[in-house]
C-alpha cells in the first residue's frame, strides 16, 4: 500500500480524494498496489467534510511521517507550495501537483531537487486541466522534434470569447457571466491578461523543446481590449477570435506569444468553444496532433493529478522525472523581431483619403467589410506578414496621417 | 545502447529506420541511451535502400542474437507476423507494433506471452497512426473509470466520405480518386467495409474497459451504401455521415458497432476532414477528451512505433506490459438489443398516404427536407430510440406498405 497526503483541500485537493474513494478499486489495479490518503493539509476548519478525519493543521504529521511516500500539492501559488514542495522533495517524497505557477516559475529547480532525491516531480494537471498533454508531449511525440505549440489554454477567456460571438454580449457582461457562473475569479486578472495561458506555454515549450523557457520572458497580452465590434469584423472574414498561446522554434531560438488572435474556421481551434481547451503541437514526423477537452474544473484537474499518482506506483523505484536544462536565458526571440499579421481598424475622417494613406503606408492589404450594415467613418484591413518593429512604425505613421482619427485595435492574425 | 530489428522494410518499417537515424540524437537523450537498428528482416531485396546492408532474409541473424533486444514488427497481418512475435518474447525480446489485426486476433495471448518473459508488448502505432491514444488512454486517463469511446479510426473511409461531401463525387469516384493518391488499397474491402476500424474500436475497447473485447463480436457495416444523396440529407440536417466506430459501458457488458453514422455540427468529429482520424473518450472524472490527428501514413505511424521503443529502453528493467483479461468471451451485447435512431429514405408511390403510413409505424418522427430542389416520390426521416431489433420489425412493415416502393437507405444517427 503507497500513502498519499494532500496538501490543500481546495476544488482540486478535495477532487483528488474523491476519486481515489471512488475509482479506489480500479485505480490500485491499474496501479498495482492500493493508493490510501492518509493525511489531508489545510488550515481552515472543515467540520461537515466526511473527510475530517484525516485533515491536519500541522505540516509535520505529514512531513515527518515516513510511511507517507506521495506528496498532492494543491495549494497554488509560489509561496507556501514552494516551501513545501522543496521539503517533500528534499524528504525523498514524490510530488504530484495541478500548480502551473510554480512549475513555470521553479520548475527547473524543483526538477533537479527530484532527481538529485531519486523522486518524481509530476505536474499533468498543470496544462489543460485533465487534458492528457504533458505525458504525451513527453512521452509518446518523443521519436519527433516538436517545432510548435499552438493553443487555447484558458477556458475562462475562451468562455468569454464565446459569449461575445455566440450571445452578441460585450466583453464586461460576459465577465460578469463568467464569475457568475464560477469561471472566473473575484479577481479575473490572471486570466484576463493571459498570464495563466503564458504559464501553461512556459511549461508546454519547456517540454517540448527540452530546454527551460522562462514565462517572464514570453510577450503577454490579455482579451480586455476586444470588443464586440472586432468579433463582428473577424466573423465577416469566416474567423472568430481567440486568445491563443503559441511557441516555435526559430533557430536555436524560440518565438513565443500569448496574445488575442483572428483565427480561421479552417484552424480547428475556431471550433473550440466554452471552457473547452485545446492544443495543437506539431512535430516533424506526425505533423500536427490536437489534444482536446476541458481545461478546468474540479474532477477533471483531479483526475490528472491522481493519473500522475498511479503513474508513480506503477513504475515504483524508477524515477522518471522530466529534466529541464537552463541552456540559455535569453532564449526568446524578443516579440519586435518576429513576424506576424495584423488586423487594424481605424477611425477615419475621410475614408478616401485614408485608405490611400494604407495603401501607401503599409502597401497591398486585405480590406474587410464588417458583415450587415458595416461601421461609419471605419476602415478595416489586413496587414501583410512582416516584423512587429516595422509593425510598430507603421501604426505611428498612420495614426498620425490628417485623414486618420484614431487606431481602435490591432489584432494580431495567426497563421497557418 | 540498445539494439533493434525491424521486421519488415515496407511504408511504417522503413519510416521506423528513417526517424531513429534522423532524430537519434534527441531520441537517445530521452530514452537515456543510445537506440541503433542493427538489422532489417525482409524477402525483397532493396540494392538502392541506404540502409540495405542491415537488411537480411534470414530471420535466425536476429532471433539468435542476443544483442538485440527490442523488436519492431511491421509486417502486418496474422500470419508470419504472428510467429514471429511469439518466437521474439519466447526468446525475452520487447516488441512493438504497429499491426492492429495481429493485436486485436491474438492480444491477450501475445500479451500474456510477454509478462511470462518480462518483457513489452507495445502497440500505440496500431490506432490512430501517430496520435497519442493508447498509452494516455492507459495512463493519463488511468484515474476515471472509462465509459464511452467514439471515434473516426478510418483515414480511407474518412477521405472518401469528404471528397463525397466537399467535391459532390460520388462513392465509387472518390474512391478512385483514394486509391490514386495511395489512400486506399488496391483492395480497399478491410477499409471500406469497416473491419479496419472494427480492429481498431476493439483494441481500444479492450483498453478501456480492462478486458478483451473480440472484434469478431462486434457488428461491422462499411460505407459503400452511402449515396451522395445520402449525404445531402444529412447536409440539411447540418450533419454529415462520416464511418463511427464507438463502444459503451452498458452494466457489466459493452455496447459496440462501427457504422456509418449520421453526425450532427456540434459534435466535434463533425469538422474531421480527409485522412485525419479523432478519438473522443468519455470518462466519469474527465468528461469527453479528443485526440486528433494524422491516422494513417509512413512517418506519424513510425514515430508512434519509435515512442514505443524509446519508452521501453526509458524504463529498462521493468515491465509495463497491459495486460488484457479475457474475462468475458460474451461481454458484447447483440447489437439488436442496442438502442438507436435511425434516418430512413423511402422511395413512395403516393406520399400522402406513405407519410400516413409512416406514423402509423414508427410514431413520432422528424420529417427531414433535402436543402434545394429535394428528390422526388420520396420521403425521408429520423425515427425516435428504440432497439435496433424492433427497428428492423418497422423496416419489414414499412417496406410492405402498398404506399411504399423501397427503402432506400437506413443509417444510423451518433447520439450524444
Amino acid at each position: 500500500m503507497i500513502n498519499v497526503a494532500v496538501l490543500g483541500y481546495g476544488v482540486v485537493g478535495s477532487g483528488v480524494v474523491e476519486i481515489i474513494k471512488k475509482n479506489g478499486m480500479s485505480i490500485s489495479e491499474k496501479a498495482g498496489q492500493k493508493i490510501c490518503v492518509k493525511k489531508i493539509l489545510d488550515i481552515r476548519d472543515f467540520p461537515d467534510s466526511p473527510d475530517r478525519d484525516l485533515i491536519t493543521k500541522n505540516p509535520e504529521d505529514i512531513f515527518e511521517d515516513p510511511s507517507i511516500e506521495i506528496i498532492v500539492e494543491t495549494i497554488g501559488g509560489a509561496g507556501v507550495a514552494y516551501k513545501f514542495t522543496k521539503d517533500a522533495l528534499s524528504k525523498g517524497k514524490h510530488v504530484v501537483t495541478s500548480n502551473k505557477e510554480l512549475v513555470a516559475t521553479h520548475g527547473p529547480e524543483l526538477l533537479k531537487l527530484a532527481k538529485e532525491n531519486n523522486v518524481n516531480y509530476l505536474f499533468e494537471a498543470s496544462v489543460g486541466g485533465g487534458i492528457p498533454i504533458i505525458r504525451p508531449l513527453n512521452r509518446c511525440l518523443a521519436a519527433n522534434e516538436i517545432y510548435r505549440i499552438t493553443g487555447i489554454l484558458n477556458g475562462t477567456t475562451n468562455y468569454i470569447l464565446s459569449q461575445m460571438k455566440r450571445e452578441g454580449k460585450d466583453f464586461d457582461e460576459a465577465l460578469k457571466e463568467a464569475q457568475a457562473k464560477g469561471y472566473a475569479e473575484a479577481d479575473p486578472t490572471a486570466d484576463i491578461e493571459g498570464h495563466d495561458a503564458c504559464r501553461k506555454i512556459a511549461i508546454l515549450s519547456s517540454i517540448a523543446y527540452n530546454e527551460f523557457v522562462d514565462c517572464n520572458n514570453i510577450y503577454t497580452e490579455g482579451i480586455s481590449k476586444i470588443s464586440l465590434e472586432d468579433m463582428k469584423y473577424a466573423e465577416s472574414m469566416n474567423s472568430t477570435v481567440k486568445l491563443i498561446a503559441l511557441s516555435e522554434k526559430v533557430g536555436d531560438k524560440i518565438a513565443a506569444r500569448v496574445s488575442p488572435a483572428i483565427v480561421k474556421n479552417s484552424n480547428p481551434l475556431y471550433n473550440v468553444e466554452n471552457v473547452f481547451n485545446a492544443i495543437i503541437v506539431k512535430g516533424d514526423a506526425i505533423g500536427d496532433v490536437m489534444f482536446y477537452g476541458r481545461g478546468a474544473g474540479k474532477l477533471p484537474t483531479a483526475s490528472a493529478v491522481v493519473a500522475d499518482v498511479i503513474e508513480i506506483v506503477k513504475h515504483w523505484g524508477t524515477s522518471g522525472g522530466y529534466d529541464w536544462q537552463v541552456k540559455n536565458q535569453d532564449n526568446i526571440i524578443d516579440i519586435n523581431d518576429t513576424e506576424t499579421k495584423f488586423f487594424v481598424r481605424l477611425k477615419v475622417k475621410d475614408e478616401y483619403s485614408a485608405k490611400e494613406a494604407v495603401g501607401k503606408v503599409f502597401g497591398d492589404v486585405e480590406w474587410v467589410k464588417m458583415c450587415g450594415d458595416g461601421l461609419k467613418d471605419e476602415l478595416a484591413f489586413v496587414t501583410g506578414k512582416t516584423s512587429e518593429k516595422k509593425h510598430k512604425r507603421l501604426f505611428e505613421t498612420i495614426g498620425e496621417h490628417d485623414s486618420v482619427i484614431q487606431i481602435i485595435n490591432t489584432i494580431r492574425v495567426l497563421g497557418d
